[in-house]
């Protein structure tokens, strides 16, 4: 498993072959970082490629809107976004891009998450958020790699067959820690 | 009590003197309006200009924050904002405005509202949205008529002591009621 | 808009050109078919094949295996689910296949589908349900069609650019609904 | 009282006598030993034989349906079953046995647990769960000494006339404690 | 199936067979009796013999502790009991048996069931409640059946053998309302 | 203030004047001690005599119902009990007898005495708990002077007296706090 | 049983006697009336003398607190106060009056009275309310009966006995109601 | 950024040049300093003049209702209260005053600030509170700073252009913690 930084890393992260970033992980503040990177370790074991970055819906939306709406034309092809609170990021991406948004519900200090979670996953007919558990920002980049894996081509089926090794994996883990 | 229209009114509503409109009232959809025709109906009562539109922060993100950056320029002085579920319209233009926004949670379906309260309420540290009760759209007008009247000038002196009377209205209504 | 049938449809459902479906819609009861449909109409409108079935966790664990194990194997990209309650679906068919899973939390008679929401997002590290708002099959469908066309491909890109016109027709309709 | 071990214990517990076990104690994870050995120690202390085991519903469907399938064939006569958050391991544990399943919610990092319980107890029409309260080990293994005692034959009368006594030692225990 | 009446029945309900009661359905108020009532359903169904009354904790306390105390005697070998709001019944009856007790939440006016949730499955160490979902008799009455069934003897596992082809039932009912 | 002990006093307190105490202060377990104390100490300053036992529903009901059904007879005039999670005792002792019984929720390990509240205060019509907050046994406490001091006589008035005083006591400290 | 008016009576009620009212009976708004006659209700059956009124702490804040300081000189021995949402009346009652305050939650169109609950119920240390169920104004009626019963005096023993008589017809109803 | 003191500041705070205060911060209790601090923080950053003081409605009613009354005639223009649990202080305030009352929702030892917040926020139609988030007080600060610069004339002119420099500021910091 990779090591991740303690901080948003400054460059978009690339695996040694040098590819483009599939997915963009983004969040609100960079206090949202520890909770996110493990997004971006799932998807370093993974090897899909993705880059990271602090935009926040409340303080640079005019950023936020430029970021979701270059998106696609960049090459990304999943946005991994996790916000606390009032969390507008994760359904202001969606609402500006084609690209399937995974929304991270952020724990703040109080109420355990619960005003994150149903900020991000009530969101209105029209506009869908994919999101995943409180503090889940594991989950999000494994959801994000099945998406880029669910696709046509030899690199999809090649991460799909990661996918299922890694399903395998967790299945022996669980075996050796059975009696 | 004016009669507000069924429907979101088709210009912005002015008083016989064809005063600008101070407050503007916005929401995300159409559907909102039954709600949010009382916050018109207040500000009707206590003599305040206002207009009112739809803007969504979802469908048309563009135009809200064009919407939210104009504002205070055209002469607004309060922003009184409605939306329901993952609710981000209040705070969307509360990071876009310096005026203060006041966030009406509209109740859908389920959940009563709660979703629509914690998505306005719970704002990050920089940006305030003042939020009213589920549903309380007549509140919210009542407030932005607060608000206006918090400034100085006869005009504003004379809305606070509209206010005044309000609130002896309320009282004596209140006591006629009672035993 | 397609007209979806009052019941679970008997067979896949394919659109005119015979096309092998890409997203398998299932459900715990046909009782569910009222809220899920909406997911198939979204799918209609994108013009992304689907299939349709009732497939319980609960009464049918063995099928329901079979299904998720069998489903990349013929051909299915994204699998919709939606459960209500302690609502098992999403989360077991996500266990045994490698694609994305999108899970709809259906609202029983009490607690107005929070215990769907719940029992369906919070799954733990390892297995990824992508969720959407209590009731919101629409959006499992309209994720559903992000997904697929999140990958490379002319097909792929195609569905993408019918996204970037159906969002600028919710921004459309909201502008004819304001003033 | 017995000593339970730290870990999950590497065969299946027996008492002096060699009995085989009647109880199966199974968890999705070993990270819920400390709180399903609880448990554990309520069947030592009343005498009643069980097996504990590590078997995850979302890291090992296929075992975790053999288990259920063959639990009562075995000579079990009833499970209990922890889990957290989305908790599918009883329900689905339930699905595929004629015998009773006692559920455990395990609490989580988050919502105290909350998210087990509805997970768990809110099952469908046709498929019960024996849920007991939040991190309720102990009181799912006085359950299943219930059950056991609530059968024909010497034994099951045996065990009642236990739970009678172990019913007594708790109320002078609560007397010693007053004034 | 058999035709519950519309208010509690006025004798212990007996088979064709005369056999005496196994279970003993019992609720705060007839005003439960529509909502218990399921749980005799289940009972008639899977063919186990009970009785049902109305006994209420909060009005009638000593009979009610007297009804646990005497219930084990009269052979009963499983209770359930449905209340609602601040329920105490299931807990103080499992309080003065050894037997296990099956917890049904009644929902009330206001809350949607969830005081009467926690009222009965939040129950302090030593004394368990095997607690269904709200509103949920019918599955207490099948966790009866299985409570029953899990026994020793040629009754237990005849009634173990029904238990296998009601389930097999539901997965064939599931299987006619798919695709 | 006088100080409370660390464990339930072994004998009822009483004061200076050996009178026969006016309020029984009870408890499920002496792990409530620690919160309930708070009861006596504010009894203690207003002078209100008292006794304190651990009186356990679900452990010794039959002395729990003999302790509600003696306790007007034995001149106490109110009845103050605390007790957590699913929190039989205030309503059980409100079913056996024409005392007033204050409730008091006491907060466990999960769910932040939500469970305790909602079990003790949503009792059915006929049988009335005086819920006071969630770890609330100070005001349990004064609320139980108050209700001494709302009869006849001269001790009634004289301890109105003292409640009038006990709040201009409190008006003073927030004023001194103040700036 | 008496019949209840359909609006707040508009002298305080009197019983034949002429007795002068003991229990203060009051609501913010006239809308709370149809829950808080079941106050009055529950008095009457008791013989309880007591007035009923609109009181708001919201509209008349200053007549609110002078109805509060004054009730204890004026000869009133409890006050009933219910309201709902963000309900303060029983609350500031409780400030400035040194009388038992029952506090009845209402509940209003969104949250089922849970807001209400908590607002009435998690009052500051040194000032209590006597909290009931939502919507639970019989019982607050009862509760003012008991405390009444509670003191000193020959009417108070008279009241008590009453309410014994009361408490055995509850059973008795009950018993009828069974098998 | 100015250093708050560690307890309520004994005399109003004053800039520099010795303006009157246009904001009145008040909390029931000195212990919601170290969180009101905060508003006085953000005041004083956007050089808003402002006055702090302990105000509680339950244990100083009448001079509760005093300050309400007096505010604006002695030239205050918003008030910020923050108050915790059955908060009444913001409430009450709006009642008495046509000052807009900013609430802030101070979280106590349980329930995480959500009886705060539903008792501050769910005020009736005609008494409007702007409430903020839970333990938000920074935010109560920038809200009235926004109100204040609502109004006409120079100074609130410049408050605005202030405003604007702030939440530039915001997106400046933002930028600097991304990538």
């Amino acid at each position: 498993m990779s090591n991740q930084p303690a901080t948003v890393p400054s460059t978009p992260a690339e695996d040694a072959g040098g590819r483009a970033p599939l997915v963009g992980i983004v969040m609100g503040s960079d206090s949202d970082w520890p909770v996110m990177r493990e997004a971006a370790r799932a998807l370093d074991e993974l090897g899909v490629a993705y880059e990271a970055d602090v935009v926040s819906a409340h303080r640079m939306p005019t950023e936020m809107i430029a970021y979701g709406e270059g998106a696609a034309g960049r090459g990304l092809r999943v946005i991994v976004a996790g916000a606390g609170g009032a969390a507008h990021l994760p359904g202001m991406l969606a609402a500006v891009t084609p690209l399937p948004v995974v929304g991270v519900p952020v724990p703040l200090q109080y109420l355990d998450g619960m005003d994150s979670l149903l900020s991000i996953v009530q969101m209105p007919a029209g506009v869908p958020v994919a999101t995943v558990s409180i503090g889940g920002a594991r989950n999000a980049g494994l959801l994000a790699a099945r998406i880029v894996g669910a696709g046509e081509g030899a690199e999809a089926a090649a991460l799909r067959e990661r996918m299922v090794a890694f399903q395998a994996s967790l299945r022996d883990q669980a075996h050796a820690k059975g009696a």
